[in-house]
C-alpha cells in the first residue's frame, strides 16, 4: 500500500514535470516563431555587413554588431576575446580556361583559401585527372610532375546525410595540393563539394602541411558543371592544357576577436553551458547559412531565456566564434583562455550545420547523459524534433576536452546545405526566416532541459 | 523445447524478411538517388511546357508529355480518362491600387480562380478590413454594402506544421466572397495564404456558391507586404479607397484527362494500388512544388518498380489527376469510372505537398492497416522518415470510398511549401533534386511494403 502510493505520488511528480516541460517548449516554440529577433540580425550581418573572412572589414564590423546586439539585449556580461587570425586575400576574380587546341572554354573557378597565387600570366599546364589521393599516388611522379593534378571525385548522392558526402571527399580539397607538389605537380583544381551540377565553385580551406615554402602551389575548386567539362574534354584530348590565373595573398596574422556574451546562473554560476557558431564566413557571399545562421540563433538562445525571464541555474554564454574556416583560432583561444581562467565548462552547443529546418542533434557525451537525452524525445515530438544520435558536434567547440561535459551539434535537414556552402549564393535568400526560428527553439530548448536537469 | 525452436524459426524468418526488406529499400533509394528521371520529367513539365491551368494548352501538353513518357517506360498500359474541365482565364495582369487622398501606392494583386472581371475602368471603392468571416457577418449590411473587404487573417506562425495554418486561414478565400456578396459587398481582396511577407499576390480557389450570377463579385488575393500596408494605411485613413482591375474570364468547359499507366499485378491484378499526384497547375507558374512534383514522384514510383525489375503482386498505377485546383472534376471522374469498370481500389498514395524533404505519411485506415504501418517504423528510420500520423492525405484521393482501402498522403516538410504555393515563384529553381528523389524513393518503399504485406 506504502509502495503503492509512492508511486503514485513519483508518477504525480514526474507528469507534472513533463507537463512542466511541455509548457516551456511551447512557450520557446512560440516566442521563436513570433517575436524573436534572429532572423532580422541574420538579414543585417548578410546584407549591411556581408562576407566576414577573418581579417576583413566584415569581419570586424560583425564583432561590433554582435556585441552592440548582445549589450541591447541587457545580458550579465558581454565582452571580447582577443585572438590573432590569419588574413588571406583573394583579390581580383579568377579565370579558369580549358585551352583544347583551338578551342577554349571558361570554367569557373576560385583560389581554396590559403593557396598561393599563379604569376600573373597565370599557370598554364597539361592536366592529369585522379579520383583520390591514393591514386595519384599511384601514378607516382612521373605521370605528374608538371602538371595540373585535377582531383574529380564526386560527392556520392546515396548517402541520406550529406555531411557524409562531404567527410568522404573533402581530402582531395584540404590535402590535394600538398600531396600533388610532393608529385612534382605545378597546380591543382578541385571539383567543388556540391553535389548538384551548377556553376558555382566552392571554395573552403586546405593545408601546404610541413611543405617548405617554395613547394607551395596554387589550388582552386572548380564548380561541378565545369568539373564534368573538364574530364569529358580530357577523355577524347588527353593533352589539353588548362590555363588557371589567381591573385590571392597571404599578410601577416591580425588581431580580431570572439564575441561573448552571458547570463549568470543563479544556482551554479561557476558552471558554465555555452551556445553557438562561428562569425567568421567565406568571402564569396555573405555566409548566411555558414554560419551566420548559428551565430544569430546562439544569440537567440539568450535572448529567448531574457525575453521569457527565465533565470537559468547555471551560466548560459553565447560564443561567437571566430576563424573557424582558415585556422579555428577563435575555438582553440576560447580552450586556452578558459584553462586559463580555471572555468568549469559543463555543457556546449554548435550550430554549424546551416539555417534549415531542424531535425535533431548529435552528441558526444557519456552513456548516462544520452540517456537522459532520449527520456525527453517526447517532448520533442510536437516539432518533429526525431534525430538524436552519437557523432561530430563542431569544429569550435572540438578544443574543449573537459571529460564530464556534454557536446551537441544542432543537425537541420542537409539536402540542401551543399549547394550553398562556401559558394558565392551562400546568401540571405537561401535562408528562411520559419526555419531558422525553428532551429534557434530547438536549440533553446535541449539548453534548458539540460539546466534545468543537469549534467550527470 | 520443440516451442524454443519454433521462436527461432520464426525469429530467424521475421529477420530473413526484415533484411530483406531492408535491402529493398536501399535499392530503392539508391536508385532514386542515382538513376530516376524524375527531376528531368519535373524540368521539362516546368521549363517547356509551364503552368498547366485546366483547360490551358500547358494542361493538353502536359498531357501528351507525361503520355509519352509512361510509355517509354514500358508499362502493361497507359491510357487517358476524359473528363470535362472548368476553363478560367485570367487575362492581363490585375492592378491593384490604394488611393488615400492624393497618395497612389501600387500593391501586388490577382485574381482568384472563378472569379470574375471589373469593369474595364476597374472597381473603386471604400475599403473595410475584417479577420474573418464572423466578423464580417456581424458588421452587417450597413456597415458593408458598396465596400471592398479585406479578409487579412494571417497564417499562424506558431504551427508547427504550415498546413494547419493554411487550413485555418483559408475559409477568407474560399468562400470570403460569396458571404461578402451576401452583405452588398462589391469586391473582396484576400491576404495571401503565406506565412512570410513578400510580394508575391497567391491565387487559389474561390467559390460563390449558390450565389446568382449578378451577385458574383471580383475577388483577388494581395501580397502579404501589399495587406500589410493596406491595413496600416486604413488605421490613419478608413476612408482610403482601393481601385481593382481584372480581366479574368470563365469559358465553357471542355475536355481534358487523366493520365494513367499501369503494371499489372502478378498474383491479384484485380487489386488495384493508385499512386500520384495531379497535373493541372495555377497559372502564375510552372506549379513545380503544386503539383509537377507529385506528378513526377508517382512516375518515378513505377519506374523504380520497372528499372529494378521489380514485379508487384497488386497491380499499381500512377494517377496523374486533371483540374484538382479549380473543380477536382479528375479526381471525381477517376471515382466515377472505377465504379463504373467494378474496380477494386485497395491503396491510393498522394503526394501534393510539395518536393521537399520527406519526413513520413499521413493516413486514412483502419487500426489493422495503420499498427502494420508503424511495425515498419525501424526500417525508414536510415532514411530519417519519422512521421506516421492519421491524417487528411489527398484531394484528389478523396472521392475514393472504398471502406476497405488504405489512403496515404506523403509528408514533406513543411516550413517553405507556402512561400511558392500558387504563386508566381513556384519554378522549377525551387524545387532540391535529392529532396525530389526522396519523396519518390519514400513512395515507392511505402508501396512495396503494402503490395508485398497486402492490406488487411
Amino acid at each position: 500500500m506504502r509502495r503503492i502510493s509512492f508511486l503514485v505520488i513519483l508518477s504525480t511528480f514526474v507528469s507534472f514535470a513533463q507537463s512542466e516541460d511541455e509548457a516551456m517548449l511551447k512557450k520557446i516554440y512560440d516566442f521563436s516563431l513570433t517575436d524573436s529577433k534572429c532572423y532580422s540580425w541574420l538579414d543585417d550581418l548578410s546584407n549591411k555587413i556581408g562576407h566576414r573572412l577573418s581579417g576583413s572589414t566584415g569581419a570586424a564590423k560583425g564583432v561590433l554588431y554582435t556585441k552592440a546586439e548582445l549589450e541591447a539585449l541587457g545580458l550579465d556580461r558581454v565582452f571580447l576575446q582577443d585572438v590573432m587570425v590569419p588574413m588571406w586575400v583573394r583579390g581580383k576574380k579568377e579565370t579558369g580556361l580549358i585551352i583544347d587546341g583551338e578551342t577554349k572554354s571558361i570554367v569557373q573557378v576560385c583560389a581554396l583559401g590559403g593557396s598561393v597565387a599563379t604569376d600573373k600570366s597565370g599557370l598554364l599546364a597539361e592536366v592529369i585527372e585522379v579520383k583520390s589521393i591514393d591514386e595519384l599516388k599511384s601514378l607516382g611522379e612521373d605521370k605528374v610532375k608538371g602538371k595540373i593534378v585535377f582531383y574529380n571525385r564526386p560527392m556520392e548522392p546515396t548517402n541520406i546525410e550529406a555531411f557524409t558526402s562531404y567527410g568522404r571527399c573533402v581530402d582531395q580539397r584540404f590535402y590535394g595540393a600538398m600531396e600533388a607538389s610532393k608529385l612534382g605537380a605545378v597546380g591543382t583544381i578541385v571539383r567543388s563539394m556540391n553535389l548538384r551540377l551548377d556553376d558555382f565553385p566552392h571554395t573552403g580551406a586546405q593545408s601546404y602541411g610541413d611543405l617548405p615554402k617554395e613547394k607551395y602551389i596554387p589550388t582552386a575548386a572548380i564548380s561541378t558543371n565545369g568539373a564534368e567539362l573538364l574530364s569529358k574534354k580530357l577523355k577524347i584530348n588527353p593533352k589539353l592544357q588548362f590555363l588557371l590565373r589567381m591573385y590571392c595573398q597571404t599578410f601577416d596574422d591580425v588581431l580580431s576577436h570572439n564575441v561573448i556574451g552571458e547570463i549568470k546562473g543563479s544556482e551554479h554560476p561557476e558552471k558554465i553551458m555555452i551556445v553557438g557558431g562561428h562569425l567568421d564566413s567565406w568571402d564569396l557571399a555573405d555566409g548566411s547559412q555558414d554560419d551566420g545562421a548559428g551565430c544569430v540563433q546562439g544569440m537567440a538562445v539568450l535572448e529567448t531565456f531574457k525575453k521569457l525571464n527565465y533565470k537559468p541555474k547555471n551560466t548560459i554564454r553565447v560564443v561567437l566564434f571566430m576563424n573557424e574556416e582558415n585556422g579555428g583560432r577563435g575555438g582553440k583561444k576560447y580552450e586556452e583562455l578558459s584553462k586559463q581562467n580555471n572555468e568549469n565548462h559543463i555543457f556546449a552547443l554548435e550550430s554549424d550545420s546551416g539555417g534549415f529546418t531542424p531535425r535533431g542533434f548529435s552528441f558526444e557525451c557519456d552513456e548516462n547523459n544520452y540517456s537522459k537525452v532520449l527520456s525527453w524525445k517526447s517532448l520533442f515530438e510536437p516539432y518533429l524534433i526525431h534525430s538524436f544520435v552519437k557523432g561530430h558536434t563542431g569544429s569550435d567547440i572540438n578544443p574543449l576536452t573537459s571529460k564530464k561535459m556534454v557536446k551537441v551539434g544542432l543537425k537541420p535537414d542537409s539536402q540542401r546545405y551543399f549547394d550553398y556552402h562556401h559558394a558565392a549564393n551562400d546568401t540571405f535568400d537561401g535562408v528562411n526566416k520559419r526555419e531558422l526560428e525553428l532551429g534557434a527553439a530547438t536549440m533553446t530548448s535541449i539548453i534548458y532541459l539540460f539546466d534545468k536537469y543537469g549534467i550527470d
